[in-house]
């Protein structure tokens, strides 16, 4: 089985269950979706019968995410494979000292295609860093529904960098070191539901050898599959709680992560609002409030790149997502060692010798169900425009000031977040505040890379959902994944720029916000061999949702003394 | 005396200095602004020998910042003034509750002008929040350098706002309380120097009583002058260590702020950098560093905004200058009690019953002057530009690539941050990585809102270093301030926009680079009686500083148990 994932009840059943006391609730079922004889079945499954309610064959373009035994498998096939072999030791490598790593091929205009990823191989000898040391030149084409090499190439051979200077296991790493780090030792947000639906990562070398490397990490390899577990102390404070989580494998048998979630207290050492008063005469009137806030933290490993996930949630009904760039970038092996030697477009910065880190983007897609204070919201621009003074006696020549624009129908724009010319808000209309403002929540965006890959490239159409930074549509149970449910080899016809071209209506109804953060990476070497954490993310902030500052009777913390002589 | 500085010796004679060991260094002088017979005295004195160096009129627009002594004899006027008294018995006010602000008038085409201010009245009655009750429609005008009341204006009565809802003194606050906050309990930063050059906050109310409010704080009140002492455990952790700051009186006298700076180190529950490492049949390797910095804060208040300013170091060489914008909000009394009863255009948003929290404008420039391993500097910008691929076999259409840019005399662009298309880079051309890429610090914007009043609005003519985001021009000792030495009631020929006109070589120049963040402010019910922190900011990164990750080799910190029993 390639997905056995929670088939959810519509939202409507859903609400109406929980508006009825004792009602019954909606059925329990899976859905799977399974490649057998070359084809792909999607199978409902009764979860209290264990009944196969449906069993349909899927005939549009595209392939479901590869399970991690189907990789394993297909990196298992060059270990036995002739021309491998001799690749191998034509380069004076020792094969044992080789790893393998699988990369999906993506869509470039092809009419027909079969279920097949390359394999490309790394020589680690000693080190783990495994993607700082490719082997360059070599690919292999394996179909996976066959299991077996179909294409094989070797082009050209040029130096496997160096492993010198990429360790990165502090149990490896060889005096002297850096300075130890020093240590130091609200749940139930009532928030916006919502969660990643997509990470396409491009790369931007047009060659041969890497024009087809793109990621949508979690259509063709499942983020939420690539989580990691957390370690107590480092990914997580002293203070955090844990929890597991569970996956299906191939064979159905539940697998589990532990300590896959972390929940924790952040005492950042931030201000959560204050004021010193000195203007009244004689006195001087100071009130602090530090910020505590709750953080749930995952870390998602897509093979070389990791990524934090951060939820917080602050006492003042903010909500801050953000995300951590680290790990190790992908990096292209090359004969130059210094830059005055580079006289052609190498598509990436020289970050070491006979190793370059390839320009690439990282478009990371949110789906938000916000329903605030209610399922029916609306989405409101609010547009900041210059009015001119036209009573020429007025010392005041213009001003700004606020038109609100209601969307009526699909809303998808590429804002441009950078200026800053208007607010984006979900409000709900029929809910008021006491002075009369319709109660809302704003999307406070942080950056919003555009894509710039032109439209008609292939993976832009595949990618088309990041051509804008906003999209609202109306719920609809079957678009959750942003680039489609079949992501592998598709076409682009499933993504949500084709959903949103049927200009539903989206006024006073259950709507959706796609939000989409976009980095351009530029390698630097301080990127290499494992990149320093790099921030993105964006808020959502409560607007006229509450009567007033929600924390001012927030009462300071006590003072806490830390005693010397009771540390370890 | 209005100012009392260090005369800060020429870069290039203290770069000498420095350069020759037992060399005398430069004298030390004070600048002096004394305003005398109505006229503004630039004075130089030598600290050694106390005598006077030079005595210089000046004779330009505007007039030196005003002084604490100065607001404080204008705030005492009224309550001597008959025809004020009158005006708060008409409104059936206690004159003992009546509290005073002063409002510099700006300047709006005028073509003489006198040293005035503008007296505004709140009334308190018990509460210490006056903020949020201006007596509105009396305007005092008071000659200062006369020090009397020369204008005086009674022309509307509307409600002053209630105080009910408005207390934030938690010694004043009644149940219920929300949750009271959990406790908790490499200095020698090698970075750039830069300092906080002016907070320019426009207000978007064209009517009489509104249309001059605009505030640049540090040249019309001194952003210095408005820091306030911090405490212990709530503005800053309990690791934190406090310096003090001493700034100059009317009389010279030196007056002491005590704990106006706390230095800490940040253990904000952040993964520098981590990786898992899969792929190698059999094993996991996970190295997990958490992050530690060290944050310089200050807080200064002028008036009502309060300013939290973070210089954060990270161990990784990445600098991130944080504006944390709380306090309380700037409001206007008006009859209207609930959004129905508004037909007409109020200039901002129904806070509370008669109060309107009037839009406007933060931006916020830092002169940065970055020494980027040595003096002389480049600015270049790596623009990321499309590439069409002609060749019609190739499966990929299109990529980008970067093209860097080197400017060669000054450099003032309205960047579209929000779009990042560049990365603006500081590099040193005379120095190099291992493998040859100049040495450099990128400035990451993260929010760049862009003026929206006209360019010939007399606000903006003052204000027009902000007309662009970024700009860069040589080191001058003079070009400081960047709206000028005399911003009250300045006429906009003083400013970075003029300076840059000059169109003077930087390119390998000792340079200063000038970044200003906006935030256009439409405030929200959440903002009112006290705004919780809204947090702004940009880092510097180091970019290709290092010829790798500088924080490869940290080690991970021990692991600090906790004993409950050693709790207080």
């Amino acid at each position: 089985m390639e997905y056995v994932g929670l088939d959810e009840p519509n939202k409507p059943a859903i609400l109406s269950w929980l508006s009825k006391p004792k009602s019954k609730p909606p059925p329990r079922r899976a859905f799977v979706i399974a490649r057998l004889d070359k084809q792909s079945h999607e199978i409902i499954v009764d979860l209290s019968t264990h009944a196969i309610l449906s069993d349909k064959v899927y005939n549009g373009h595209g392939y479901p995410l590869l399970t991690y035994e189907e990789q394993l498998a297909a990196m298992e096939l060059p270990q036995t494979y002739k021309p491998f072999i001799e690749s191998i030791e034509k380069r004076g490598l020792n094969l044992s000292e080789v790893v393998y790593s699988t990369f999906t091929i993506g869509w470039f205009g092809e009419l027909k295609s079969k279920r097949v990823l390359k394999v490309l191989c790394f020589y680690v000898d000693g080190t783990v860093n495994l993607y700082v040391r490719l082997v360059e030149g070599i690919t292999l084409v394996a179909d996976i529904d066959e299991m077996k090499i179909v294409e094989y190439y070797d082009r050209f051979i040029v130096p496997v960098p160096k492993a010198e200077g990429t360790v990165y296991r502090e149990s490896k790493l060889e005096p002297p070191f850096g300075p130890r780090l020093n240590g130091a030792t609200l749940v139930n947000p009532d928030g916006p539901g919502g969660f990643i639906s997509e990470m396409f990562v491009p790369y931007m070398d047009p060659s041969e050898e890497w024009y087809y490397k793109s990621y949508f990490d979690s259509g063709e390899y499942g983020f939420g599959l690539s989580t990691v577990s957390l370690k107590d102390f480092v990914d997580c404070p002293a203070n955090a709680v844990f929890l597991d989580a569970y996956f299906s494998t191939n064979d159905g048998t539940p697998a589990k992560i532990s300590n896959a979630f972390c929940i924790f207290e952040k005492h950042a050492r931030n201000i959560m609002w204050c004021h010193t008063e000195s203007s009244i005469p004689g006195k001087v009137f100071t009130e602090v409030r530090p910020e505590v806030s709750l953080v749930v933290r995952m870390v998602a490993t897509v093979d070389n790149y990791d990524y934090i996930i951060d939820w917080e949630f602050k006492p003042s009904g903010s909500i801050k997502l953000g995300i951590g760039l680290t790990g190790i970038i992908e990096v292209k092996g090359v004969a130059y060692t210094h830059t005055d030697q580079i006289k052609e477009n190498v598509y990436g910065t020289l970050l070491a010798e006979n190793t370059i880190g390839v320009y690439h983007d990282h478009f990371l897609t949110y789906y938000l169900d916000l329903d605030v204070d209610g399922e029916d919201n609306s989405f409101v621009k609010k547009n900041l425009e210059t009015i001119k003074v036209t009573n020429p006696s007025s010392p005041r020549k213009s001003y700004w000031t606020v038109v609100s624009e209601t969307a009526k129908t699909k809303f998808d724009t590429r804002t441009q977040f950078g200026l800053k010319k208007a607010e984006l808000v979900v409000v709900n209309p029929n809910k008021n505040t006491n002075v009369g403002n319709n109660v809302g929540y704003r999307l406070i965006p942080r950056s919003a890379a555009h894509p710039l890959m032109s439209y008609n490239n292939y993976l832009q159409i595949r990618g088309a959902f990041t051509n804008n930074h906003v999209w609202v549509t109306p719920y609809n149970k079957s678009e959750k994944w942003v680039g489609g449910l079949y992501v592998d080899q598709s076409h682009g016809d499933d993504t949500l720029a084709i959903w949103s071209l049927r200009n539903r209506k989206i006024e006073n109804k259950d709507i959706v916000l796609w939000y989409t953060i976009g980095f351009h990476h530029v390698p630097s070497q301080e990127d290499f061999p494992v990149m320093p954490t790099f921030g993105v993310g964006f808020e959502l902030r409560p607007t006229n949702f509450f009567d007033s500052n929600p924390v001012l009777k927030t009462r300071p913390p006590y003072i806490v003394h830390w005693r010397p002589n009771c540390t370890n």
